[in-house]
């Protein structure tokens, strides 16, 4: 824990910048001093220094939505920190996932991989356990696990196709479609994309 | 392009997080004034306000690392703004990646799902073009995408093995080596992990 550092401004604080350690989606611009930064590094929760109470406070401390920090990084110049956090609860005070929920541009493109993968899985937990009408989601999970793993097979199979056809949309339809599965089973099984980015990580890291 | 919501600070700024649109990874907090955040809606690329050199400045006007920007968003209090780009080249003056490049904490976990993906397919398409020996992945490119789709078929195979020996960890292992192979079919056939999520957001955006 270095944090000499740290270049805080003026006012003794840093700017810092809160993003889900699974999904990679940025939640929140706080600011901490350095009793903010030494608490969240002694603790593994987030804590941050709130300007307009001019109060140190801790995440979700009234909410319940804390968020456990599991890395702390400092940006080139020493003047902006990164909290990767797994949030339990809305990072927003409004109850969005999100601080940045608007646009201020046209253009809504769809997020970044890692996103789309999280927000499809937990769609995924919510259909198992709600289980809606008409929902494909629930019905493979009625039906059983090695139904969904037929489907993988059958993906695969639809992938070699598509790619033989070379035929890129093709291609990205069922490759999609076999991720979907794949996650599908994960859940079955009581994993998480986040398995995922472990094991590849753990092989491929530089 | 709505600016009437966005609360510049008493020097007229507002703080900016630049997050890769594709790879999920945070790579700058900089600083926009209303004439930056003017430009970078208007031309679609990333422009800044300098609070050292006192000056607009456009993301690689000198260096060619430009970062195109997909959407600009705004947080719920209106104070901060996010970026997310596209970018040609490092975002970090020194020449790494991201300009938040050290780690404060002891921790290093894998990062998030998408940075992996996006990691080990730019992985994938390095060792396409340089070869180097003893790699598999390399080793793969040259025997062609029929071998490659093979390896699909049987890595889909390993997966519902793992799934029906109810081992969570054989399943983690095997599912990470089906999308490692299926990273690289796309990019044999030209496509990014971004087409995964451009066709699953398609399908399941709430």
């Amino acid at each position: 824990m270095n944090l000499e550092e740290v270049k805080f401004d003026e006012r003794g604080l840093v700017p810092v910048v809160v993003q889900d350690a699974e999904s990679g989606q940025v939640l929140t611009l706080a600011y901490a001093n350095r009793e903010a930064l030494e608490r969240t590094l002694e603790t593994g929760y987030s804590h941050f220094y709130s300007r307009s109470r001019q109060a140190l406070w801790k995440k979700g401390e009234t909410s319940g939505h804390v968020q456990e920090v599991l890395e702390v990084r400092l940006d080139c110049d020493g003047d902006a920190v990164l909290y990767r956090v797994r949030p339990r609860g809305p990072a927003c005070h409004t109850g969005e996932v999100t601080c940045f929920h608007r646009a201020l541009s046209d253009q809504a493109p769809h997020p970044p991989l890692g996103e789309v993968l999280e927000r499809v899985y937990r769609q995924i937990l919510e259909r198992f356990a709600q289980q809606p009408e008409g929902s494909y989601v629930a019905r493979l999970h009625r039906e059983g696990l090695d139904r969904i793993l037929k489907k993988v097979g059958e993906e695969a199979g639809e992938v070699i196709i598509a790619a033989k056809n070379a035929d890129a949309e093709e291609l990205a339809w069922e490759a999609a479609d076999l991720v979907f599965h794949l996650l599908l089973v994960l859940a079955e099984a009581g994993l998480a994309p986040e398995d995922l980015a472990r094991v590849l990580w753990a092989r491929h890291k530089p």
